[in-house]
């Protein structure tokens, strides 16, 4: 049974969730398979791009984050998925050795107007680099169900 | 050497890429390692979200629509990596045996006026289902070295 609902997210809460430490080899093994631009896959072609370096990506960062979201607290939550995502800056690039911090900010929640058993959560959620520079961030709506469900509203 | 610079990017340009058949194995992988939220790990409880099915995860549609865009152009282009998303819209869930293609629509090309080197793209990118709906889309901002550089502006 779930132990967080839409009621439990508080706007303005901010909160910092995990670390995870990115490898050369995990960030090789991602590209290899979604991503094969040089600069993820090459130390040599990593350091002559514009990341200066190997580096993960974007779409690593992403799921790293996604991952770190999980263990902070998605999966011990109601949630029932998301329509999208707002926004994705990358920031800094992220190079083997970053241990990297998930950091959520509650921006927005409402309920849904349609369906009484729903909220909505507006989260911007960042990651952050051993040093606290965001590598990312992400404005992103998650759906929860609600502890107490509102009425229909006509 | 690339074949593919900033100035082959017309705005307006409608194109279609590539295919991939999404297996019910590759959904649980990446949910396994990025996202294990039920509905993308187990088919009962799928069936019991709002996907209708065991589904993959939105951050696994991302990494496959990435795919897509390397192998359908990009890896043969000057691509100097992207600052960001500026939206992403999960619109349709994916299900084990849907073959997925991109859609590629050039919205503005811009070259960059303190980097003459450089020009700017933004694309829409739809993943599209079978029947020609859209699973998801996304509009993203890519970075390439232009054929011609331009003069640096005061």
């Amino acid at each position: 049974m779930p132990e967080i609902y839409w009621e439990d997210f508080v706007e303005g809460d901010v909160k910092t969730f995990g670390s995870h430490e990115v490898t050369e080899a995990e960030i090789i093994d991602f590209a290899t398979a979604f991503d094969p631009q040089p600069m993820h896959l090459d130390p040599a072609a990593g350091k002559a791009s514009l990341l200066g370096g190997l580096a993960a990506s974007g779409w690593h960062s992403c799921a790293i984050m996604m991952r770190l979201i999980c263990d902070g607290f998605l999966l011990r939550a109601a949630g029932m998925g998301s329509p999208g995502v707002q926004e994705t800056v990358w920031r800094e690039p992220i190079h083997p050795g970053d241990v990297v911090t998930l950091r959520r900010k509650v921006l927005e929640s409402r309920s849904s107007k349609s369906r009484p058993e729903i909220g909505l959560v507006t989260f911007r959620f960042e990651l952050l680099k051993p040093k606290g520079t965001v590598a990312m961030d992400q404005t992103v709506v998650i759906m929860f169900s609600r502890r107490n469900p509102g009425a229909r509203l006509a």
